[in-house]
């Protein structure tokens, strides 16, 4: 008798896409002459620039003929790929990290997805509230939380309130935990850390032995020069830092997928009898089981973006979502609104008033203006509390 | 403090490749001008036919104006590749699949690897034996097995025997197992299943309320006309099995990335109460939070050998790596050796003889033919056992 997996049952159902979906098709047959501006999901709009595409044809003719044909290239990815990552993201920022510990992967949702694998069922985790729901999704599949509890909470799992009150920097967690997923610019409040900050998490991780998952998709939108663009730029973070990076809002890669992951070689865990064990090689083989590597042409076209032109045209693709943000932030703030975000960060986060409630802000939005954002109250409990809107200036039309 | 996950320290070290690179490598060092030909991997040689290429540049294309540039996709796949792929692959077959049973991936590795996720933790695995390690080594890293005997046997797997007494064609299982690897043709004896014996399988299944994940990576080489090409094309099969399909040997995509999943929706598993639930959601939610679909290029490209023109084309590839096999089959057999497959499969699984090792032919082929082949010790006891040489005829030069 097969059975399944039942810590699925404990997911609750993804009713808030769904829920937004039917309200703008509802409005859009009230409406068809209107011209809804989509900015809900977070997707780019903007095509890839001119050399990331010349590379793509480039490796879509070497696919053409036996002599240049690749078949199964390294499940890790290319070393032209893993190398050119590891200068220009790395190195050339003081960060001591060597292309062998870059394993480049089809999206950073599948390895944020598909990382806690590694580790034992008894980590204590915990997540910045509000959330980015893949992470938290995936450690209740994996079996690490217990039951969904009526405050909108999954029981063991640890949340770290970032809310107005604390201008969405959470504090340490009161209790000792070993995995902690940090999302900087943060997925959805658009904050960033500053390096003291990322200090006071690695001390953490030190001193607990714990292990940082540290999601970075936004880092190419950090505009200010003081604040870290990864992790590994603080002392001692090899030690004890995963990072995810990803090509999508970096480069315009959400449909064409390119993403990579660091472990460095020198991250330790432990047994259950206490003895430490470095984690790539676990990683290694995983990645090596369990997937394939990405499509050669992608992999010839993520490779444009580190030349010191695709570096250019990657940036002038960045300055455009940026102006947007800005746009948005400066209207939304000057007719009263709280906006946090969208100065390191190409999304804004605003405050729809005390007493509005966020469905309700979605409502006027959609109504009187056209657009539609998604509700705060979809990132979790502390979205929910605090009835904040997420609005993602990456223009989307139907 | 961070706890790894300690099923990995009971995989063994994937001692074979290397040993064969390092092997290769020594005579190669040694005999600097041989035309080594290596075909160890299985890997493709043959480029993307004419219409696949033309099908991606479009692609890549549209992703160059923002009119016509596209973000991210449904996770699942497009439509227009999940609708060719019934038509062509299943409803031409009398298999009644819909397009939403369809789950478009970068792999089947990826597939075969990920689909234990949405099992419980206590169903009994069966595998064949020898077998594609993938099956093992997943459900090892899934704590799905016990520790690793001595006899190169992981405890807790059912393994089934497939030897050249039972023409490759292994016997039901004699202890009740809940879910159940087969693949056909089969990698690595390059044996088929008769619609019988699958029928044989379906029952079982019915019978012990199993559920059957069939991979049928290799089903494009199937030449015999009796042969079924999908599990679907026999009666009950959707209500008891999950396949697995991939371009990778059907149309040279293994440096391209491409494949598909199929759950019908009225595939059930039960709890452990036992309730009956269809694993369709499950793998959907997981496909979706976990995943985030093929690059689109790389789907244009693999709906082009759907056309009419495009399926001639690929056939052409097929018949090339067949003759191939018919090749070294027919040459093998003429000097004594007993082969089995390379009729319905791209490659050809030898018996090296009584008392000869398969380490010993594999130095003998590669001092005095310069090839390369893999010792069937590397798919499991049964391959040790019968000291088999793997050959697959995708021509593989430096």
């Amino acid at each position: 008798m097969a059975l399944i997996n039942e810590n699925y049952l404990k997911l609750q159902a993804g009713y808030l896409f769904p829920e937004i979906g039917r309200r703008v098709r509802e409005f859009q047959k009230a409406h068809p002459d209107a011209d809804v501006i989509k900015m809900g999901i977070g997707d780019v709009t903007q095509p890839l620039t001119p050399l990331v595409i010349k590379a793509f044809h480039e490796g879509v003719d070497e696919m053409s003929k036996a002599e240049t044909f690749k078949g199964y290239g390294p499940e890790q990815g290319y070393g032209f790929l893993r190398e050119a990552i590891a200068v220009s993201e790395y190195n050339s920022r003081g960060a001591d990290i060597h292309p062998d510990e870059i394993f480049i992967s089809d999206g950073s949702k599948c390895d944020t997805g598909n990382i806690l694998e590694i580790f034992g069922q008894d980590n204590i985790i915990a997540v910045q509230d509000p959330v980015y729901p893949v992470y938290v999704d995936t450690s209740v599949m994996g079996g690490r939380t217990g039951r969904y509890l009526q405050n909108g909470y999954y029981e063991g799992l640890v949340y770290l309130p970032c809310t107005a009150e604390n201008r969405f920097i959470p504090e340490l967690p009161e209790r000792k935990v070993d995995v902690i997923f940090l999302c900087y610019p943060n997925n959805p409040t658009g904050t960033t850390a500053s390096r003291d900050e990322l200090r006071k998490w690695v001390q953490y991780a030190q001193s607990n032995k714990a292990v940082i998952l540290f999601d970075a998709a936004y880092e190419a939108y950090i505009s200010d020069q003081s604040i870290p663009h990864s992790i590994y730029e603080i002392e001692g973070a090899k030690e004890v830092a995963i990072e995810f990076r990803s090509l999508s809002k970096t480069a315009g890669f959400t449909g064409t997928r390119c993403a990579y992951t660091v472990i460095p070689k020198n991250l330790m865990a432990t047994t259950a009898s206490g003895e430490e064990k470095p984690l790539y090689p676990l990683w290694f083989r995983r990645h090596t089981t369990k997937f394939n590597g990405v499509s050669y042409p992608v992999q010839r076209a993520a490779a444009a973006i580190y030349t010191s032109e695709g570096k250019k045209e990657v940036q002038s693709t960045v300055s455009y979502y940026m102006n947007n943000a800005r746009i948005i932030r400066e209207n939304l703030a000057s007719i009263g609104f709280s906006v946090y975000g969208g100065k390191n960060s190409p999304y804004v986060w605003v405050n729809s008033g005390r007493g509005i409630k966020s469905w309700d802000l979605f409502d006027k939005l959609l109504n009187e203006a056209n657009v539609v954002g998604t509700p705060g109250s979809g990132f979790g409990p502390s979205g929910r509390l605090f009835p904040f809107l997420f609005i993602r200036p990456a223009r989307k039309r139907d």
